[in-house]
This record gives structure tokens, sequence and C-alpha cells, in this order.
């Protein structure tokens, strides 16, 4: 099991790469398959709307495609899922999606999610996936952070406004767990939590998480091991 | 996190307790937590009643609080999930149930879920159950083996069976991924992929899993690394 | 029918027991099963976590075991309907809870249920129960009135504090009709269907009347006069 | 309380009435209400169609409004629950619906609900009731006796052809509970129940038993006594 | 295909059908079927409650029978769509209704659908329309203008009404479409639209634009020509 | 209003295009927007895997951002609707998908709705589109043809196979509508709704009658008329 874990950022911010690809070191254990984060090299800086989630599926293909025999699994680390069920098509190794995994998750420690979003515009789309999900009976809210680019880059501001949402999602929503709707957030889960008293999923760990017990387990119908003595 | 992931069979038969450690040797790893399966000493020779569920929560509570320090998360092996939301209040560490985990991982392998439960009995239980997850949507079917105790000894017969069983889920039913409704079934678990060219869940192997990650990244309110900072 | 229809409250506070006793008068008619109000001597002094639900269910079974052939029916008075489904695999007599009754009734007499809790830490185990009842869209809202054990015992502001509680459900959350998420509150309701001019359902009143009603018909698997001639 | 629970045949045949009379009898107890059954004059010869639900809601309103006062609670006794919002807004009493009350007692008695209607013509009609109620994930499934006036006049004929349809609803469909779906069939009631060992409710019976608690328990916003004191 | 498509105003008052009649013009092109709009003599003047929609039903049937070889197609332009499925049984002609079209129309253009009441009293009724129609998951919130017949009178009043009440619907409820829930409101469409920066559904057009494209389509079982060359 | 309505196949079988052509006449009417088929040159010949879906946004949209000042709107011609959404973010023009308005069409026409779809493996794809579109109780079932190429181009064999495919939707989902799950199978429309006496739906000519009377009533932000007067 040599093979990597590619967790693959399709936007081309390798800031949010390299944020990532911190976030996961709790994972790298020394039996794990190693966990390497890239840049979609043709992925739009960020990824706001439907067309650009859309239009990075045929590169994400490209991209796991030239790689399905060197990795073990792929995640793609956008809250948007871009391409999941046709990349789960190109490849039988396991795809996760950090909506997916990181929603999923959430489901096991609270009975109603609420999400910390970063923009209003992305919420009718997770709207969507999650009712393609078949959980929004689960969903407590969906809140923007509404910070602009300038603003995201300042730490506390961008914090003290996602202790504001969360707070919100919590009181006014009666979310008992959160999900950062957005890869590359990690750095503020710890102090989320802590302000919150509720239980936080960073998506991109949920779904390494996810990924590793799947290439562990065999799932995507590789050759597995599902019993010690098979 | 030298402390142990403790997976607890909640009826008393140490033969499915000896049967789902074997299974869980792929999620062994020389940086993961240990695994440990126990019996619960009080537990009735097999689960079969909503009865049964909830007159072992209270010796699951007893065994769990007295573990609390020395366990890193705990797993509930028994597809009703007995005691999961009352054991979440009695520990700050993972709680995992096999129902709630197995069901949630196969999500992320298919559509439409078909469960492969052991007695026509159990089925009522399994609804309530799902419709309290929020995820009824997503089932596709679930449907009993009707094997004796005596026949489910047989190997050979008890395959045949569920190939057979998972067969009507897939065709009648429109499953594309199943789920063993029951811990200690994990032996037939490629086998039945093999026969019916879909992805199949051992609920254990998934809870396990999950627990993994759940502790590397800290989820219940334990002091986690979110972060490679932290 | 000489049998009584026995309510039980399973926690062990005797005033409770003796408030339901009183509001169960409407209900005591010449004709009707005797209703006896009985409290679980190994209950709580109140059942304020899911670990207390799941904990009486043996203790109620037995009392359920011990007195099947001396009851008509069984009425478990606590809102989060502990062993509702284990009791119905313990007698074929009906055995009713609070929680699914008084929720059944509310939807005879609104479109959007608005529930009056006491504390804030039932609502997560309320959402997993009314969806596994599959009524989750018919509820309004479910609020707690917040308030300490002394206070409680306040008549008037806690009267106070359910009218404020119950016109948030009606204004903020549009519910027509409201249920009482507690045993032994009765004596409120009138008071409060006068205040909001909303109908007020208390869930031990509904959970007897359809209690009596089941024994008449003979719902429960026992003997029963389904038509005039039989 | 000496005036009468009405029980309002919207049909107008006097057989049906004169049936459901009979069926009613395990209500009648010394301290209840007279329960007195009535056919609509105005009302077709059978409700077979969504016109003839809807055309009777009219002279419903005018009779129901002619006897206000001088009733406790109406009944109104077609699957179709013709004009049951409507009457609501007439009256203060209470107003009940076989249908709603049939299928909210059914949930108490099993996990999935199978009904046994007379024509298939009838079935998209409840469906959209169903989904009106809110309770959709709760029916296993509605299958036709498929049988004309002639054959159901032959009882045997129709007690057969009930057994087979509502087996059916048991084997194919899940069901664990069965409501007939019509007026007037109170009779098979008992039979059916022991040929398929599954409870059965007559939605005519269970709405009579929710309108006499109703009565007692002062729904509906009339003058009532809600705790022994008041 | 000279047969008209008639829109009944099922309420008296002529000059809501004026207003309505006025709104289609965008609709009435050279070569579609005439747009006829006219008032039922026997209808309230306002429909405000169940009952009213209920017993416009018997005239409007009446009325659709004595002209169903004359017209091309039939809506009810009341938002409580009265008769719905009993005129589709009484004529194989195509018959809209205006909620219905309007809702299933607004799913075309948003995500979460906001609907502007007039009264408080008509949205429990339009709950229960909204799950009989199985769209609940796509509604945002239902609120009323509260306005009373002189002020609807007053046209800068009731826009300013309008634009608050829909302002909510955006804000505090999600809504990114907005339906009018009555009909003869088109008029404030444009203005509502632009002040909001969202899209407004007039259900009336909604519901004539589709019951010409289901004449020219043949939809409802007349003869029809589905292909160029049939 | 002279731009056209475009009619975009994002295949690239030219003949589906013409078929689709020919089965749009009934819509073209004297004073309607021109409709002008075209063949996605960039389309793969078949759409059939969610891969497939997604790689054709990227030119559609280049397609439509090409032509948004010459069409009035856009309809897609595939049943698993690539790109609506995005393309909704590139115009302000009405954009309608064959999918979504074939089904919330058929919701007119019938409550539960039948899908005769080309392929098995199209089938999860569908469930998730109808879960997002909310709508999934009113689906009564998805079932494939499973035909090859060869024998969807023989006519009579394809007929046959059709009728015996609604028949089961019919007889064992209990269909009361259909839609054709795919563009360019109107021929067969009429000849299938005269063998199964159900209305059925050709999703591309319900999207065109969508579109326009989202022309002629100015949705998706254009300049329009919605009032007589204005």
């Amino acid at each position: 099991m040599n093979a990597p874990i590619l967790v693959i950022n399709p936007n081309s911010s390798s800031q949010v790469t390299a944020d990532m690809d911190r976030a996961l070191d709790p994972l790298r254990g020394p039996g794990d398959p190693a966990i390497e984060c890239l840049t979609l090299a043709e992925g739009p800086p960020g990824i706001e709307t439907q067309r650009q989630v859309d239009e990075v599926v045929a590169p994400l293909c490209r991209l796991v495609e030239g790689r399905k025999d060197k990795a073990a699994a792929f995640v793609i680390a956008c809250f948007s899922d871009p391409g999941l069920h046709a990349l789960r098509e190109v490849t039988a190794r396991p795809v996760l999606g950090i909506a997916e995994s990181g929603l999923l998750t959430a489901l096991t420690l609270g009975q109603s999610v609420g999400i910390v979003s970063i923009l209003a515009g992305s919420i009718p789309r997770h709207r969507r996936m999650i009712r393609a999900l078949g959980i929004d009976s689960r969903l407590a809210g969906d809140r923007p952070l509404g910070l602009g680019v300038a603003e995201l880059a300042a730490e506390a501001v961008t914090l003290e406004r996602m202790i504001e949402v969360g707070g919100r999602l919590r009181e006014a929503d009666g979310a008992d767990v959160l999900v950062l709707g957005c890869a590359g957030m990690a750095r503020y889960r710890a102090r989320l939590e802590q302000a919150l008293s509720l239980p936080v999923v960073d998506p991109t760990q949920a779904a390494v998480g996810m990924a590793i017990t799947a290439v562990r387990l065999g799932y995507g119908g590789g050759p597995h091991a599902s019993t010690g003595s098979a």
C-alpha cells in the first residue's frame, strides 16, 4: 500500500493547498498511505460559482486518470464536491468529496448541522447538494461569513466573524455541530470549538480520514483484505 | 495516544467477538491506537428484540464509564446501535455505532442502500433507526436472510442465501451498495462483493475506521491537534 | 374488562405522579377502565438525559411484565417515551407513549406543532424521536422554558414563561397547536390556551385517551369485540 | 355533556350507516356521550371521485352548522375525509376525519402502514392526502380490492380478497399494521387480524374513539376541564 | 384549435378578474388560443377560508361541464386551487391551478421559494397544499401582508408592504424566488422584482402559460400532434 | 422579441437533434419566438455517464455565452440537465433543462411519476437529480429499456419495449403519468399514451413550452411586460 492518497485542491491557490496540507498532519501515521496535496493548475483562483464547479471537472478527470494507478485514493478538496460522481466512474479507487464526508461525519457528532460558509452566493448550491445527499432533515442552517478576500486574510477578523456566525447557527438555528463550508479553514477549528462549545468538523480532515479507512478496507473495487484470513 | 479503541460486542457470544476482531486487522497499523474487542458479559446471547437493545444500555454505560480514561474511543458493535446517544453523554471520547457508521459509509459508495439483515423481526426496528438518522430517502430496501441459528453456522448455506438476498436488493429494490445488517459477518464481505459486483460495507469495520479518524482528529471534546501547528 | 389502565411515571417524583393523576379526572367515566397512576421506584428524580431514558427501560419492562395480566393497557408518562417499543414486545396489551400520543393528537388540531419543552438539552433527543416518528414536516418548533427546579415550583413564573415561549412558537415558528413537552404540566393547559388562543395538548391526557380507546377496541392483540355482533 | 357525537356518513347508503353504527358499540359506555350515526341525504350512493368528495362539503357544512349547538363532536365517515378542514372552521367542536384518525392510530400500532382500499381509482387521492398529512414515510403500500358492488355484497368473497390484499401488503410491501380504507368494513376487522396476525384499524372506530377523548378533554375550543381542579 | 382557454376567477370580484385579464396580455399571441377570463357568479367576494375553497367546487364543476366542448383548457385562478383534482375528472381538457403552476414554475427560477400571501389565516391551508404537492423541502417561507381590504386598495401602501414582506422572505428565510400568493396582484410583479432583485412569479400568468403549452401539446387526453409527422 | 429559443442537444448526434426538432412543431406559432435546434459539436455521441454530463458544461457555457444576446431563451436537451445551474449564471435569459421541466410538468398530470429511461446506468444519476429537485415523494419508479444502440434503431422493437416498461411502471410502481427519460423519443409519445391510457410527457417539448412562457413573461431578469399597462 505504497501509493499515496491524493488530495486535490481544485482551485489554483497554492496557499489554500498549503493550509490544508498542514491540517492533515494528525492523519499521517507510520502505517498510513502518504497524503499528497496538490493544486489543480487549471483551476480558478477560487471556486465561487456553479460554472466554476462544473468546469474544473474535465481537468480533474484528466488528472485522476493520469494518476489512477499511482494513487490509493482521491480527495476533492472543495466544499461543492466538483466532479465527485464523475471521478467515481473514472477510477475504481475510492474518491471522497469534502462536503459529503464533512456533512456525514457531522451526523455522528450532533443532531442538527450548521454550515459556516464563506459566501452567501454558495448557499443555494449547498442546498441542492444537501437535498441530493438526502440529509436535509438534519440541516439546521447555512450562514455565510460574508467577508471579502482582504478581510479573510486577516486572521483575527475572520475568527471573530466565524464565532459570530457559528453562534447564530447554534442559537437561532439550533445547530449542535458545525461544519466549515470551505477547504483551508482548519486552522480556526480548535478555537471555534472552544469559543462555542460545539464540535466543529473540518471537511478536508474528515474526507482524508474516510479515504484512509477506504484504502485499508478496500472500498471502491480494488483488491482488499476484508478479513484477516482473506 | 496509547489508549485503545474499545469495540464492545453487546451480546455475550464470544464467537461473534472473535469474528469481528479478525475482521479488524486491516485497520491495525503501526501508528494506530490498538483495537481491543470485548464481549459484554451481561449481554444476551444475541440481540433480537428492542427490549434486548434497551436493556444492554445500562451495563454498556457502566462498562464505558469504568474505562473512559483508558480508551481512546468506543464502538458499539450491534446493528441496532444500543445506547449510542446515552454513551455519548457518558464520555467525551468518540462513540460510534456500527449501524450509523455503516449506513453513512454506504452513502459514499452508492445512491441507494440495501441492508442484508438476519431476522425479519429486526426490520421495523431498523426503519425507526433509519428515519431517526434522517436518511430514509437513500434506503433501497432491507431484506432478511431468515436463517435459523443452525443454518447460520453453515457457511456455504449462509453465503448462498446472502447472495440471493443481496441479488434481490439489487434487482428488485435498486440497491447499488449493500450493508451487512449485523456484526460478525465480515467474513462474507469479499465473496458477496464479487458475486454481486456491488460494494459491500461491513459495519463494524466502517465504525472502527471512523473511530480511528475521530481519535486522530480529536472529535468528541478531548484535547486535539486540529492543525500541524496547534 | 375490569383491569385498570396503568399510567407509569418513570421518574421517582411522586409529586409529578399526583399532578398527572389529577389531570386525568376528565377521562374517568363510569364505564371506563380505572386509571391508576404509579411512580417507578427505580426511576431517577427527573429524566433529563438519554442515559436516564434508556436506563429506566429495564425496570419498566419488569414492572409491566409483573402486571401484564392485571392491566388493560399501559401509558408511559415521560415525553421521551422510554421503552415504548420494548414494552410493546413485553405485552400484547396496548402501550402508549405520551410523546407519540401527544404529537399525533396535535396533528388533528393544527397544521404546525410547537413543543413547549422544559430543558434545552432535551431538544436534540426530541428531534431524533420526531424524525423516527416520520412527522418532522409537521414540526413548527421546539423551544425550552429554561427554568431551574426552583423556578418551576413557582407557578406564576412558570406560567408566564410558558406563555412567552408559546407565543414565540406561534409568532416566530408558525405553530398553530402546542404540545406540552413534559408530563405533569396539565395544570397550565387551560390558561395557556386562553392566553394564546391556540389548542394545547397535554400529552398524558392524550395518551390515556388513546389507551381507553385501544382497550375498548381491542388493539394490541387481546380478545376484542370489533363489531356489535362479534 | 349530554350532546351526542354525530357520525356522518357522507354517502347516502343507509346500509353503510347501519354497519358502522353497529361497529361503534364497543365505544358506547355509560359515561360517554351518545354516538349517533346519520346518513347525508344529499350524498351520492358512494363516494368514488374527487368531485364527489368536494361536492359533499357544502351539505356537510350546512348539516354541521345546523347541529353545532346540539353535538359534542363530529366524525366524517368517509376515507377521503371530505370537508375535514372546512368543518373545523364551521364549528369549535372537535371534528375528526376517519382517514386522518385511522392512519394516526395505525402509527401507534406498527412502523409501516398498509391500506386496504376498495377501488384503484382512490389511490392517487389517498396519496395526496397522506402527503398532506406529512406521514408518507410511514406508508408501506395502498392496494385495492378491485371488487365490484355485486362482489362486495358477498361477504365470503370480500373477506377472501381482503386477506389476499392484506397479505400482499404484509409480504411485498412490509406493512406491519393495516388500515381499512373505507367506512363500513369493520365487520371484517377481527377475521382479517386473525388471518394475517397483524393489527387492523377500522378508521370509523378510531375516529369515534378520538372524538370521545376530544370531548372529554375539551379540544376544539369548548369549555373544558383540563385538570381536576379547574 | 379555436376554443379559448378559460381562466375562471372563483370569487365574484370582477375587479380581480379584470386585473388578471390585463396581466395575461403578454400571453396573447396571434397563434395562441384566445384567453377568456370570467368571474364565477356563485363565488364569494373573496376566498379566505377552506369552506369557501370547498364550496366553490360544485359551481366550478358545473361551469366547466357546461363549457367542456367549448374550451381548450381551464385555469382556476385562486391560490388555493379549489377543485383542481375534481375538475380534472370532469374534463379531459387540461386543467391548471394557479398555486400548483406558480409554485412549480418558481422551482425553475430559484432554490428556495418564498410566498407573499395576503392573509395569515391562509398559511396553514397553503402548508397542506404544499405538502400534498410534495415540494415542502423547497419552501423557504410563507408570510402574510396582513392588510385589510381598505389598505389593499391603496396601491402605494400595498407595494411598500409587499417589498417589506418579500425582503423578510429573502433575508430571514433565504428565499431566492418569490410567488405572489393570490390572483390579481400581477401589477406589482415588475416593481417587486426590481426592488428586491429576485424573480417574482405571478401565479395566474404561470398557469396560463402552462395551459397554452398543454393545449399545444395535447396534454389531458385530447387528440394531439406529438410529432411533426403524426 | 425576434431572438430565437435555442434548443441545444449536448450530444453530437444530429439525428437526435433532427428528431427533437420535428417534435417541436406544435410549439411553433406565428407569434412565438423561433425555435432553433442545434447540436453541440464538442459533445460525445451519447451522454451516458456523469463524466460526460459534467464535461459538456464547459462547451455549453461557451456556446451560450457566445449567443446570449442573440437568443431569447436556452433549453438543454439531455435528461441529465447538464450545466443547468451553471448556464443560469452565464446568462440572464431563461435556461430550462428537459429533466426539470419534464418532471415538473408531469406533476400537473398525475400523482406518481414513472420514468422510462434508456439505460440502467442512468438511474442512480436520476435519483440524485430528483432528490436535488426535492420531489422524490412524487416518484413512482424509474425503469430502463435496456436496449442496445442497434435495437433502439428498430422502431417497432423500441415501442414494444417502451410499452412493456411503461406497463410495469403503471402496474408494479403505481405511476399515473410517465416521462420519457431521454431527448429524441417524442415520436413514441402518442402511441405510448394510447397503449397505456396514461399521459406521457416528452421532456423536450415540456421544456420548450416552459421556455416560450418564460420569454413572454420576462422571467430571468430581462425586460418584461408583466402587465398590460407596464
